[in-house]
């Protein structure tokens, strides 16, 4: 078997000792895992930032790769805990709307609540570390079968989706360069197509000059927004849940 | 053998090379080693911070591993070098107080001075990468034995200890969320006390409304004040080192 | 064979999942190799900066080492990716100076044009993730074989280089402390010189009060000025490009 992925969606901040003791409890099961960073850095309880990167995570990492995603307001209630199977891999999360963006771009999902429990106490503030981490280091040891789970029908979801028709877009994240990434999935476009405010379709950011704004579809297969050489977000004012205007030709 | 885990606490950042430095120093003695970040975001020079990650680094991590804590404002002087065994795990540091927290927390912590050097030139102005990285990679590689050291009575101990009280009651660490925690440990505390300010003891952050201020046990099982879905410490006005007032009923 | 260890020095931020994606298709190819950041808070576009960085990481590394390094304003447009080979190891990076400081300060440094693509369609903004992970993988796994490349004669080099006397002396990097290291190599120093503004040649920090301005010869074997227990950046308004005076004798 192949050295086990476990990967890593937080909003605890890169300041305290939190994460690691995530990866601690990892690898107290699965001594073996090869432990990887998607981000810590989503803003404290943005939960839909959270959901934009796990589904970047999902969407990058090989079969059997294990995710956890744990911006987590609601741990210590009876908020429940899913355990999903998406694309041959495994994801772990607080069932707060975080899988929304996976739910929504892959083809199937199944949700599961997972029942299990550690049979040591638990904090009531730190399920990462205390539920979602040793439950990873279950699955990655190959233990997953002890994990008592059953189907839940209907995850909750929050209210973004990729765009069915041009009206339908929005800008849905803010990248660490200022691109501004849309619902617009790349089969709803034509190179003929101009985005308001912005201009036509371009290949790469070196197909305007330095300082000049362009769409483009960016890298996870959505139109973006960006700006060469600078930031779209403060040059052009987009934030998140902005409607974008785009027309079918010309500029 | 299980695969040797080695932890880092600096306060070296994330913008420069020297964190990979440091690992490099380590892969080279023992390249099947599991490296973990705690964190490098301490303040520069702030060995109280240092200190109370690497604490909690320790109680995470499982026997046998290995803590690098290097913040380190007497470098290149002669201040001695800690090599200290608790819980069956080893911590590599300076002996500049950043032992203290987990000497305060931990039963039993035996210390000695490191005396071993490398037999090639170390710089004078990184240590965490000349020493400190070839020692933790030649315990990690079980050669720990190669390591002269010699007992050290009185390692440097910071001002700062567990609350024997509910007058000594302090703030002792502000996190990314703004959480503050105190050094006052669960077994002085009751469901009945309350935080003058805060009010009573609560079991998580869901447990008052959105923007509330309120006490509860944090993960480190220390008396933690938070804001739900905000910051206690910019809310409350809390700084390291601040005296907190715990009434023994009511609010 | 020992474990291969890749290696990052990027633009990316942290905040994205950027990093864990490149991390990805990495671990597709090469299970596994061992993952090691270099940094990723490169300002965005800053080939310099880049530069100091993955020279830093070339020196600590061991033989067999591959370094990918991504700053790369350039993509999805027909500059070329190198491939040198250095010290026993492998850069991977684009063709727009990013290889300078390393190619400066080692004795040889063979570099090659990339010619290998992936036989899977590329997006055109992130080749990090699409063509240099893939390849760095193929490496990592013993198969650098498979990518083919011609040598390349003259890499695009940037404007900086080591100085070849004191009259040269110029900042090229501000690191997290806000020391800043200058161009100058230790070869060129003695004790008895002074930095104008700064005053004579010191071992280390310590050597001075706190608060107080040296210079001295820094981890990476370069004159570097730093205040102890500050910033020398903020306080001596130091910044990169700056011209360094060295006096030859006396304060």
């Amino acid at each position: 078997m192949s050295r086990p992925i476990v990967t890593f969606t937080t909003d605890f901040g890169l300041a305290d000792a939190y994460v690691a003791e995530m990866k601690a409890a990892v690898l107290r099961v699965a001594p073996e895992a090869a432990l990887v960073d998607v981000t810590h850095l989503i803003a404290p309880q943005d939960v839909l930032a959270g959901s934009i990167a796990l589904e970047r995570g999902v969407r990058a990492f090989p079969v059997g790769t294990i995710h956890m995603a744990v911006v987590d307001p609601g741990v210590g209630t009876d908020r429940r805990i899913l355990l999903c199977k998406v694309a041959g891999q495994i994801v772990l999360a607080p069932d707060n709307g975080i899988i929304t963006w996976t739910f929504r771009r892959f083809d199937r999902v199944d949700a599961y609540e997972l029942l299990w429990r550690p049979s040591v106490p638990t904090s009531n503030t730190f399920h990462g570390r205390d539920i979602f981490a040793p439950a990873a280091g279950l699955i990655a040891a190959g233990r997953c079968e002890e994990l008592a789970k059953s189907p839940l029908r209907e995850p909750v979801l929050l209210n973004v989706a990729p765009a069915k028709s041009l009206n339908d877009a929005v800008v849905i994240h803010i990248d660490h360069f200022g691109n501004a990434t849309t619902n617009v999935p790349a089969e709803l476009l034509t190179p003929r197509m101009s985005v308001e405010g912005v201009g036509s379709m371009r290949r790469t950011y070196a197909d305007v000059a330095s300082g000049e704004p362009l769409a483009l579809v960016g890298s996870s297969g959505l139109l973006e927004i960006a700006v060469r050489d600078g930031s779209a977000a403060r040059s052009l004012r987009l934030s998140i849940g902005q409607s974008i205007k785009i027309a079918s030709g010309g500029a």
